[in-house]
């Protein structure tokens, strides 16, 4: 909730401005409108040998469990250089042929999470500052239990059968936002 | 540029917070940090008996020019609701079958646009409070020199390439942020 206009410093109201159709806070003072939107989540699936990188989360939300490397897309970036970024901050990793995997709705939390898949170009990995520790999972190894995100779950399970049928699409799905209850 | 805390009006300064690397919009009074990232916006290719839909913008930016149904999406819901939605709100026309098409980040106004292609319902469609005028347009009555955005352009021509292989693939490219110089 905005409770106060972000350019001028007087309080805002919820109201339809004209011409539009949903309440936005609409500064009282200078008229200024603050919009809310969906933010962008990017993220990777990168193969090494036939394993796929995981890390295990140092921070909040969902600290010590598994995820694909992935967080918030920055302004000035493209999705690509988010992904590439967020693999080389959380796993210490660089990708190679990276492709648009998956788009996945999370209306619930008002995120889209996209996902590139990626081979790793040269098999090296450690955990960044978000981090605890990272891993090169073979399916068999996947730690399904303890895996941080239902978009996470989704993402790793899309790409093991995309493997197992032997053509990668590239997928959309919406799910809702609970964190992945197994 | 943010100059107020939106939660408790007092003054923001540009500065690193601990355990990031970029400057963010940290309130001096609540420590509240405004992040800001890339908007998505939402649209789609629609066809009905091979022609495809198209909206003459009533509004700025690039108003009197042509495009595809596409617009801001909304907190709440998913992107594929986004692109039903908005064609709804531009050209009052329906939609079945959509398919994720294209995600084209354009960094250089920080946007991420996301392209649904699907067939019309009807074949209905006329213009809502945004557009002047819409049209179901064949190929060779496409405005290519009238178009509003280089998405667009980009968006007509992908699709156009990818009907004549017979192949509908999902595109990932990156444009600047120009307007459409034809």
């Amino acid at each position: 909730m905005i409770r106060f206009c972000n350019q001028c410093g007087k309080t805002v109201e919820y109201r339809i401005p004209e011409g539009e159709s949903l309440p936005r806070a609409v500064c009282g003072g200078c008229g200024y409108i603050q919009y809310e939107n969906p933010r962008l989540i990017l993220g990777a699936v990168a193969e090494w040998e036939g394993r796929l990188l995981l890390c295990r989360r140092a921070i909040e939300p969902r600290a010590g469990l598994w995820t694909l490397p992935a967080g918030f897309m920055e302004n000035g970036e493209s999705s690509l250089d988010a992904a590439l970024r967020e693999t080389r901050e959380e796993a210490r990793a660089e990708l190679l042929e990276a492709r648009l995997f998956a788009l996945m709705d999370v209306p619930g939390v008002n995120q889209v999470h996209v996902f590139y898949r990626a081979r790793l170009a040269d098999g090296r990995h450690a955990p960044g500052e978000e981090s605890l520790e990272t891993m090169l999972a073979a399916e068999a190894e996947i730690p399904w239990s303890a895996l941080a995100f239902r978009t996470t779950r989704r993402c790793l399970e899309l790409y093991l059968e995309d493997r197992r049928r032997g053509v990668f699409q590239t997928h959309q799905i919406t799910l809702d936002g609970r964190p992945c209850a197994a």
